[in-house]
């Protein structure tokens, strides 16, 4: 079943929000040091997505870039400020998008919340199920998150150009700022993704767990609101750090400012991420959830 | 001792930069529910310092507020930018610095360093040396910072518009995000800072440890950079977070991206503090040094 299809063209991506780092800091070292991200069956591009905005150290400048890569964004020449320009120029190219020149796209990415070593995939076909269990092997930190809700091909993510490719989140990690913990995940797990794609192409995997842990999105959750969309609240400080860990019917949510609490009242066991991820704030999202599911690999 | 001289207008300042939301939110509270900081002795005013920052989700528009308050930069009508005309009028409404209407100014920060409830005084007269024993009587986890380096009236801060003045500086916090934790830690420490003056005022403080732990400020570090201002390392991992824990000549202080370590040569034991500080980035700063002192409080 593996090799039938080759990936042999691979672009990591970085610095798609300028003020998420640590991917902008190891896309300078392997310019100087190719070999590190360098495997047999791999050529390996980089790409360093939003250079102004890491100019301005600010996420963006006009709109978020990761946003920008859906196929009506990508052919509504209407839109275009700075990220919709820049994501018309990444298209054209490592895609275009449907038929994409580039095989594997890995973008790198930072977040506030406390998601650790965070690998997102977009599907759950083989190629995807076998390289989340890879990861998770070589790097028993790591956590896979499966945002298979929609086609790849619906998702407006830079990495949704290709059909094969991921999302690296890395955190807790404030904007603007360089950890060594966090850059030392990311290039570890950057190193594990080329490592199985190159053995995937190679025919030469070794043998996989046969089944592994995953969070698979379910819902976004907003900071408690009034009718001007002000925020009267904020994340529980029982939930806040608490990515990936279990929340149930009853537990306390939000605190309002006021002091009085909120209660989560969803019906099943959530598992919340991206939590108080200080980039959401525009929108007041508070947090992801997700269920707690088991990848079966073959 | 006490009581000679009565501080009975207080001013509490929030959002002296706009991406640091406890400060703010908390202003945005105490308006709402003014009993909350009432207190026998005193009038408390709240002031929120730069708005306009805030409403770009920014820590300044121009220049750093927080460096605005210099008697030289008061007086200087030429500089009139945004933060340096905010500064102006707030030093028209609380000061003028050097014959102050106000007679005590908190001013409420946040730190991405990993800093917990930390306390900054400017000066160790007997004001302050009482002040700081109360604090940490009342709030074991508060940390006492001096800096006493240089006179009060020569700092550029906005505390140093009055004679006596304190900054709160809580972490770690993200910019832009609001934990509980910290906001908790802010609102707590600014009740018991608020509860020392009115009770100096009416010559009721209880009695005080005779004396307590405080970090006195030396010297600020920057992060390696080469010739053209270009950051070549990180602060390293065993530093990260590790806001005054002692660092001996020879631990490793920072990682270069290419791997390699940079250990301290100092010839003290430093406590090292506004560690990785996302704000100091611009100018390359990688933390503040402080020595450990004992302050004897009468």
């Amino acid at each position: 079943m593996t090799g039938t299809i080759k990936l042999n063209k691979v672009a990591i991506v970085g610095g798609t929000h300028g003020n998420e780092f640590s991917g902008i800091y190891l896309l300078r070292k392997w310019r100087e040091t190719p070999q590190l991200i360098a495997r047999e069956s791999l050529s390996v591009d980089t790409v360093f997505a939003n250079p102004k905005a890491f100019e301005e150290n600010k996420r963006y400048l006009d709109s978020d870039m990761n946003r920008q890569f859906g196929t009506d964004e990508l052919c509504n020449l209407e839109l275009a400020n700075y990220e919709q320009s820049r994501a018309k120029a990444i298209n054209e190219q490592l895609g275009p998008k449907g038929a994409a020149k580039t095989d594997f796209i890995i973008d790198l990415h930072n977040t506030t919340s406390n998601m650790g070593p965070s690998l997102i995939l977009l599907q759950t076909d083989a190629f995807n199920r076998q390289l989340g269990a890879y990861v998770v092997a070589k790097m028993p930190n790591a956590v896979v998150v499966l945002e298979d809700h929609i086609p790849v091909h619906e998702h407006t993510f830079l990495s949704s150009i290709t059909q094969q490719g991921v999302i690296v989140e890395i955190g807790p990690q404030p904007q603007s700022v360089i950890r060594q913990d966090v850059l030392d995940w990311m290039e570890e797990m950057t190193g594990h993704i080329l490592d199985f794609v190159d053995l995937y192409n190679r025919d030469a995997l070794p043998e996989l767990p046969s089944s592994f842990e995953a969070y698979k999105y379910q819902e976004t959750l907003k900071l408690p609101e009034n009718d001007q969309g002000e925020r009267l609240g904020m994340v529980h400080r029982n939930v806040q750090d608490a990515d990936f860990k279990v929340l149930r019917h009853g537990d306390p949510i939000f605190t309002l400012f006021d002091g009085q609490e909120v209660y989560w009242e969803g019906d099943y066991e959530a598992y919340p991420h991206f939590i108080n991820e200080a980039a959401y704030y525009d929108n007041n999202l508070a947090m992801s959830l997700a269920k707690r599911v088991m990848i079966d690999v073959n």
